[in-house]
């Protein structure tokens, strides 16, 4: 297994570890808990956005803790879901008296625990509300949009949630616009090479030398189908196509664009399909602003990307482009 | 070859098409020369800073063009110099009136069409010098430094530079405090993977499957010795233990760390080393500040990882921290 680290069963919290003695004065462990990170700088009269999720993501989930996105992240194993219990915990600790967000990808075990953990936090008398992310448009039909899968759509949800709560929303507006924004929102990956995880030891899945996955989900989950290597220009195509059926653009229109590299994916590459996809929307009129290109939701050492375009209106843009600084994000670079 | 990319030929000017497209504000191609990328917003009074060197190790070297670092960057083919007469280009632009530094990795081209291109400055009347970098401990014996490779040490390098010639150092002045930086920091890195130049589309060395190469060189120059993969603390250790052979670790002392993922590596690693690197620091009574943890000077898909430890002083400290704004560099979350 070509890894740098010590025990496998010691991965997620040792990268904690690093985390938190890289950024002590940004987020710090739940009353010593290194499995809940929270904001240090406890905002006060304002709507707590909270997510969990399994570890191997990096910057998801946690490393968007921070100013201006999200107060609280429960933090799993590999993969999978942290107990309901520390998401109750984390629920209570972000809870300012202005309601908490539940903001979190829609997966069977993020699901479960969290709905349990909301229930325990209501019969405290917190408002709490829950919004799933399900982004990725190849993971199930239109049909059938309640089973898609939450990718890299995620950071954007935070970004806007963060923002909206940090600029004084109520949670029913709150809950509005990142809504809006979810509804504005298509993602579609392709992977080129498997992940490993740790206390597993060997790849996830398998890909042919000369083929992609085309819609492989994060963990590895099936795709649409596998085929042939295509060119940068064609994935450009092909991923933009998928997402105009469902969301139409326009000449005149302003979209935000995440081109996100799976973990392995060099940023030499990011920039070529970027440049790709940026033709195709220049073509039809349509400006793309405050592009996000790099590793955002990623799957350890898998190979590929994903792009996520989001459709903006005037307050849309305001929220993406407000000020945000966590240990992973700033849009200083993307403003 | 598992690349997203269009023809092998034009993976660099699409590369920086991408690039141009995704930060229209802050950069720009020198007279249209995509080739030549300078700072958009110009600085008068100030020494210019400017590199150049082969393409293939996002962010470095054009990333690093912007407000607090490099006033321009020619940037050459994969892994390959750019000319003497784009530098020449970049040198003149950059001149604005207290002279040019040229700071760059030590390899033979670029020294080659650096030394060509600075004659040709001076006959134009231009104060121009050079610092070549050369913080990879494990390329030759500090009895040949003279012969060592730049690796990720020149982003530090950048940095104090960019920032002293922000504060209106006079060219010497500035060259000496970056000569300093460079006195006080060594680099050494392990590789676990090779990586594919795209018009040669074949890995360019081979490392067993349970092996890793330490002290590799970031265009796969042969390193030190192939062994065993190491686990995280102990290659934590060997670096830490090679760099303190000639730079010496005191109670008290402070030090700002990088960890460089070479482009397949795990975010998840790269925290998990730095785990191990801190607790070797602590140990010592050595405070780590300013923790650099990503990707900063890549091989594209090689995976494995450097470390560049570099011991600060006030005037260092102050440098390192000041502010600084580029397309791949924004140091506000590494105060």
């Amino acid at each position: 297994m070509k890894k740098i680290l010590n025990k496998p069963e010691d991965f997620v919290d040792e990268m904690i570890e690093g985390i938190l003695h890289a950024y002590p004065n940004k987020i710090s462990a739940l009353n010593g808990d290194k499995r809940v990170i929270v904001n240090k700088t406890k905002k006060e009269n304002k709507v707590g956005i909270v997510t969990a999720g399994g570890s191997g993501h990096l910057p998801v989930f946690l490393g968007y803790v921070g100013d201006g996105m999200l107060d609280g992240c429960a933090v799993g194993n590999v993969f999978a879901s942290p107990s309901a219990n520390k998401m109750y915990e984390m629920i209570k600790a972000c809870d300012f008296g202005k309601g908490v967000l539940c903001l979190y990808g829609n997966y069977g075990g993020d699901k479960l625990n969290f709905e349990m953990a909301m229930s325990m936090a209501e019969m405290d008398g917190i408002q709490v509300k829950e919004i799933r992310v399900m982004d990725d448009i190849a993971s199930s039909p239109l049909t059938a949009k309640d089973k898609r899968r939450g990718v890299a759509g995620m950071v954007f949800a935070y970004k806007i949630a963060g923002a909206a709560a940090v600029k004084g929303y109520d949670l029913e507006k709150l809950i509005s616009v990142t809504k809006r924004a979810l509804d504005n929102m298509r993602t579609m990956g392709i992977a080129l090479s498997p992940c490993i995880v740790p206390e597993v030891g060997k790849p996830t899945f398998s890909i042919n030398e000369d083929e992609m996955e085309i819609g492989m989900g994060i963990h590895g989950e099936v795709g649409i189908e596998v085929s042939k290597i295509k060119t940068s220009a064609e994935v450009a195509k092909m991923i933009f196509d998928k997402i105009a059926t469902e969301l139409s653009f326009s000449s005149g229109d302003e979209v935000s664009v995440m081109i996100n590299g799976l973990g392995a994916t060099p940023l030499e590459e990011l920039f070529i399909i970027y440049r790709d996809l940026f033709n195709i929307l220049s073509g039809l009129g349509v400006k793309a602003v405050s592009p996000h290109i790099g590793e955002f939701a990623t799957s350890m050492e898998m190979a590929g990307l994903s792009i996520t375009i989001m459709k903006l209106d005037d307050e849309l843009k305001t929220l993406l482009l407000h000020d945000a600084n966590t240990p992973f994000y700033t849009n200083a670079n993307k403003k």
